[in-house]
């Protein structure tokens, strides 16, 4: 079933425009042609990078947990409990980024950032990645410092309890998997 | 740092407006107020449900392999090998989609589909699902029945290859990380 020659799959653009903006994407339709000669037109998300932080820590009970914070999704209209992150700003690395979500979210600083891997969130539409990074050595120094429209509580859940339930109840959100993912891979010494 | 009351969280919709439509998705603008008062717009994308199918099979050497589809994917603009999968269509189950996909896909009929779970791609701005389920006891049926603007190849991938290679290379897709989740739950017996 193989084919060693992808030639068939392939699509130039022609050209594109962006029909609509908004402050977090703009919609483009990009214009292409197949390696048959047939030309059509797609709607994508132009969207920057984004980043998203597994913070490490220990509860009072001695256990290792995530800090993690719920917060009201506007998507799924109800609340999550993720993993911090946010966009990358423009000139900002991801591992910058990190650290700013990772402040501005739980008000926490790490020792370290160690970059986990990173994933593009729906090749079918979008051409941006998400990076992961894992954060030890965590100290509060200051309070929140939260967007306008930002409300969100933080929260330590044990590891072995987010391993259980990913995927179920409040946990409804792809990227986290894909973030504990790559914490399993970075645990199993696979990076 | 738990907080068993999270009305502060919360938002309540006051309006919402289509703001532009594609055939894939429409863009939406919804008018919501927090609990503390504030209002804010937020964009959304209002998209159908979406389904993925881990097909399993064995290759002529007797490994355990999943049926994977090779395709240009117009977002991130390269190829990627997925399990196959797509959008559900208005008035289909979610299984019934997956069905379709299969046939159209890659021409094989499985005789059980398992259902193994389902996720938000996003909820920050999406409200739709995304299954998955396991296709058992596959055959080859016909040829493939391909959308106009779709160009697959189907290949086997061994199971521990991808187990290896997931998040790599090719593998860049953050659904099929999600896929590959739940199919590693289903193994594992815990579903």
């Amino acid at each position: 079933m193989k084919n060693e020659n992808y030639e068939h799959l392939l699509w130039t653009e022609t050209s594109r425009e962006t029909a609509y903006t908004t402050p977090i994407f703009n919609l483009i339709k990009a214009h292409r042609r197949a390696a048959s000669g047939k030309n059509a037109s797609f709607v994508l998300l132009e969207c920057g990078d984004w980043v998203n932080v597994v913070p490490l820590v220990q509860n009072d009970a001695g256990e290792d947990c995530f800090l993690m914070v719920r917060q009201y999704r506007q998507g799924s209209q109800c609340l999550t409990l993720e993993f911090p992150g946010g966009l990358v700003d423009p000139g900002e690395s991801a591992e910058e980024a990190g650290k700013r979500e990772l402040k501005e979210e739980t008000g926490c600083e790490a020792e370290k950032l160690i970059y986990a891997g990173k994933i593009n969130p729906n090749p079918a539409f979008m051409a941006n990645w998400c990076s992961t990074f894992i954060a030890v050595g965590l100290k509060k120094t200051s309070g929140q410092d939260l967007d306008e429209n930002e409300f969100v509580d933080c929260e330590l859940v044990p590891v072995a309890q987010l391993e259980r339930d990913m995927g179920t109840g409040i946990h409804i959100h792809a990227i986290m998997v894909v973030a504990l993912f790559w914490y399993r891979k970075w645990k199993n010494g696979e990076k």
